[in-house]
């Protein structure tokens, strides 16, 4: 009586239609064939419109990104490992554990399936190496024309560390200002991939989770002040919004700040200044004088102390420039690089 | 040395621009003056890039539903308190007390700031009714013609009810099936006002939060065997995925259906099967039999009692139709109804 066959997708040469965001049997298809087939968990198995967990023990943390990418692939990353680097760093630099994602989907019709499951594949593979598992989802389709490929919002739940209260107003003068790696490689990365510029530079995205070096600086406690990662508006904006949550200044020493030849390069030609890049998969740390060098060594060879918190001029971020000047780094009021996460 | 100056934003004629999504001064701006001041609340006010939230005592749910709905607002409702409700609901009918949502904004470069506000205001005052808080957000923007105005993303977190364990395969042969209301006036409403259907209908969407009706029902314990919100997809494809969950057959009552005449009509016209049309503020339930007049006044008066579970034949959905006869209410490939949330 019941007809229950339907083709399998023709991932390979298949695209995105309408049927497959209805709530259907081509969605349910779409959910099994692709979705599930990489994202596979006991949460996702459940079946239902959301996932049920076990218990947490602690203080809940939750943070949601929408992902709008252009392009959807670039040297080093994808908007899918993009999306869960980027959900999963903010809940780790708030101090906790990051635990489980969800995932929401906007499909243009005619997206390529085959581009889907790379995309797909990718945030699986993302997720597994931070061990977060992508525990529900959600997929909707909208007329050709009405999106660009997909947008993906991801949203993470994780419990606070015990005794981690971080916060840009724990800043005290003389504390040191930290990074974990050169900066503004994802968004100059992105940039260069979309081809536009007649540039050729060997340059990927930093694209990562940081919650591993995230949990290591908890570990100093309270010489701990403040954690982010410094993605939209980059570094610049990151250290106005600590100037201001702190009623401090945050000194930087353009000499110490690790920027790679390719990024500097880059930004030079475009006038852009790499203090304004996305990073992601950097965090910044503000760290108790004292505990510089356990920092230095739970961050790794690549960060470097790249300033201090002085206690005037208030609210403000200076650069401590090359040439022995000092120059205020302001927030600017948008970004020079739209779409880059 | 540092302007903090830009003008408040003009909500009555102004549109988002790209900068609205860039991380930088004016983002800060769309927040404060738009976002912040319809949502305010103690988390969102932390102003991180995530929410620090209270400690939960029991096991999480969490579930996420991105929005696409079109038109942006129809009658009844709009993509705003759908996003909310939408979500809330899910987390409710697996049992759990709905607790905190997160939102993603993905917004088209010159969209109304005026129907911004006026969906966030939505939003806000869903939110507030539901007793669940927006504590976390994010907004992107993309080119003109990227985007159909406004996409939200809207993720739940919530937690388990002691003792509280809803699933199909809780049904047993004789348990009754139930409606909290007319079905299918949401897609129904949404479809006429797209205005390309020559049609004058008094009708407007269900939407609405089930979380109240849910909690009634979770107070009838083992009685209670599965709850869902028919959305996508309609009455018919909730209650095929229940049948396959389950592997019972479940037969409906055509007669008991409560479809208004607005629907029924509407549908007809258009030759569609109202049991396949979305709802946004229904709940449908199995109870065991003797609970059935402890669940009616649980659920109200225009709850209805329209079928029941039987042990075969195995997995299908039947319908007895008004004229006596029975046929298979089979779930369909795609949905008559595009965007319908």
């Amino acid at each position: 009586m019941k007809s229950d066959y339907i083709r399998p997708l023709d991932i390979k040469h298949g695209r995105v239609d309408m049927s497959h965001g209805s709530g259907g049997r081509a969605m349910a298809q779409l959910i099994e064939e692709l979705f599930a087939k990489h994202l596979s968990n006991e949460y996702l198995a459940q079946g239902d419109d959301g996932a049920r967990l076990p218990a947490v023990n602690g203080r809940l943390v939750m943070s949601t990104d929408a992902h709008v990418v252009s392009p959807l692939f670039f040297p080093g990353g994808d908007i899918g490992c993009l999306s869960v680097h980027g959900t999963i760093n903010d809940v780790a630099v708030m101090g906790a554990t990051p635990l489980y994602l969800a995932a929401g989907f906007v499909l243009e019709e005619g997206f390529a399936l085959a581009d889907l499951a790379r995309i797909v594949e990718s945030m699986a593979q993302a997720a597994k190496e931070a061990g977060v598992p992508i525990v529900t989802g959600d997929t909707k389709v909208v007329e050709a024309g009405k999106a660009d490929g997909v947008f993906i919002t991801t949203t993470g739940v994780g419990v606070l560390r015990q005794g981690v209260d971080l916060s840009g107003a724990n800043a005290r003068p003389g504390d040191a200002v930290f990074v974990s790696g050169p900066i503004g490689d994802h968004g100059t990365a992105v940039m260069v991939a979309r081809g536009e510029l007649a540039l050729e530079v060997d340059l990927e995205s930093d694209t990562a989770p940081v919650a591993a070096s995230a949990q290591k600086l908890c570990a100093l406690g309270t010489d701990l002040r403040w954690m982010r990662d410094p993605t939209r508006g980059g570094l610049a904006t990151a250290l106005n919004e600590l100037a201001q949550q702190s009623g401090l200044a945050i000194s930087i020493d353009e000499h110490a700040l690790p920027v790679r030849p390719e990024v500097a390069g880059t930004c030079e030609i475009l006038g852009i200044d790499p203090l304004y890049v996305a990073c992601e998969g950097r965090l910044i740390a503000v760290i108790a004088s004292g505990a510089v060098e356990r920092a230095l060594s739970a961050l790794g060879a690549e960060a470097a102390d790249v300033g201090e918190v002085r206690a005037e001029p208030e609210g403000l971020v200076l650069l401590q420039t090359t040439l022995g000047g000092s120059r205020v780094v302001d927030m600017l009021v948008g970004d020079p690089l739209p779409r880059i996460c």
